[in-house]
């Protein structure tokens, strides 16, 4: 059977074929990617005491034997401050030191850092007038769009606020307006209740599977909490924390190195949305690849059953 | 110097950042597919004389020697006849009897039959009442959603309008209500007479690259003529075959064996778009994957100057 099912922060079109992933598939065009496995590479210029091609850094974190975490501007930006049309900064996060680390290795500690590193940097760029968004994202291997192996995140801030947000906000404010709820605020009640596609369910943040995605095994960390990504404290990064080194050690459990991103959606500058949009974070696997009838169609399918998924990541 | 450019027929937000492309990538990590050379391959459920696990026929064309291209029900359809929620038929075309054929080596001939195959499926699943859209693309490569190696591509008839059509089409309609002039018509006139971006001026199409579009690389093909997709007769599809036979060797040339997709927009039934909305077709190069700042923000960056891709594929 088949089932037309939306994304209620997106409006996206998914429909479920469960059957789909009983497809056979050529054997001879299965591919991996390689694993990095060196923990030091002399001509990576995000490696501790390189001085390769590296641009000017905006903050670090210095542990005992140098630094653990740090930031740079981008040399070849997205955006930059000179142009016209588009204005903004796009800086480098280098996740960890350790040119073979991953999400799926790092501990606590290492994401207390990375997060510690998020927050200062968005703080930063998020003050200049011109910017009215600052998106923070990942990408881990080239399937997911990484060009440099050594982990690293990306900020970059912009002069506009960028189509994915625009409609995800006004999905929210349509459906307060009409219902005086949060969207979010339902989800996260409906998902504690129902219980089926919950995560984790923590103090600050809800981890779980969505009804709806347009991306196959796409994993949602809301925040609970009516707060902007400034608010971010110790604790809250504490929780995070936690569940950033169980959630992806969960997955590298069933799926290996597998590729990833991870985006952050906040709240757009001077836009009073805090009542009706929660921060939260889109963790999307990369294992699949879109074919011909969604990118001309617009209609995602989706072969993995949300409930099955959350019971095998469940922490 | 970035610049922020609008896609005209979708409203997609591309940035222009031409000097991405001179980024550094790590070697190690690059990857190509298998390149299939079997004529013939037993396991092929679409190898001619094959009967292992094939689905009922629903058209060919024979040649002396058995059937050049034929279709037949997918065993793992997107949608189908019995659900509620969503309903259509999905089918599967051969594009050619030749297992490691391909649209880079196929002739002027193949293709001829290829498309009289289309038009043929098209023509027999719009018919349906309950059906709105019937949708033909196609998958090449793993890396373009592809899941087996014979040529082949995909019809799907659907109860409701795709959200891609829908946006395409209400675009279409608002340019045309405020200008009282067609999008397509101006796009077509436009490229004509710049002569920059165009590989292709033919009687009946137009084959050229966008000003914008997310997709690096993207080539569009318009029908000139206020036609429906039923429309195509003889002489366009010959010139569309001769279309088809140099372009993708043109590819081929610069790129390889490169993943791609095809997709065709056509009008949806029942809505009277002829007058401001052309069939065209998207062929979308998969070499490239998004990474989280365009999933996450819906702002897509291109690294490629249309008009140095028009002038190395111009024929």
């Amino acid at each position: 059977m088949k089932e037309i099912r939306i994304d209620s922060i997106t409006n996206d079109v998914v429909v479920f074929a469960t059957d789909r992933s009983k497809r056979p598939v050529d054997k001879m065009r299965i591919q991996g990617e390689e694993k990095v496995t060196d923990k030091y590479k002399a001509e990576c210029p995000f490696c501790r005491y390189n001085k390769i091609s590296t641009s000017e850094e905006t903050f670090k974190i210095e542990g005992e034997d140098g630094w653990l975490v740090k930031s740079l501007y981008n040399k070849f930006p997205i955006v930059d401050n000179v142009s016209n049309g588009i204005y903004g900064i796009h800086e480098v996060m280098i996740d960890t030191y350790r040119h073979e680390g991953s999400f799926y290795d790092m501990d606590e500690r290492e994401y207390e850092n990375l997060f510690t590193m998020y927050i200062h940097r968005y703080n930063e760029l998020i003050k200049d007038n011109k910017i009215k968004y600052v998106s923070i994202f990942k990408n881990y291997l080239r399937k997911a769009g990484a060009s440099l192996a050594h982990p690293h995140s990306q900020i970059i801030s912009l002069s506009v606020i960028p189509p994915e947000i625009n409609n995800e906000v006004t999905i929210a404010k349509e459906y307060y307006n009409k219902n005086h709820k949060s969207l979010y605020a339902e989800i996260i009640e409906n998902e504690i209740r129902l219980n089926e596609r919950v995560v984790y369910n923590g103090e600050y943040f809800l981890v779980f599977i969505p009804y709806a995605t347009k991306y196959n095994g796409e994993i949602r960390i809301f925040f609970k909490e009516n707060i902007t990504f400034e608010e971010l404290n110790r604790n809250k990064i504490k929780e995070l924390s936690y569940i950033a080194e169980k959630l992806f050690k969960a997955i590298y459990d069933i799926e290996g190195d597998t590729p990833f991103n991870l985006c952050i959606h906040t709240h757009p500058k001077n836009i009073e949305s805090k009542e009706y949009f929660n921060v939260h974070i889109h963790i999307i696997p990369r294992k699949y690849s879109f074919g011909g009838f969604e990118l001309g169609n617009g209609i995602y399918v989706s072969s993995t059953k949300p409930e099955d998924l959350a019971k095998k990541l469940r922490f």
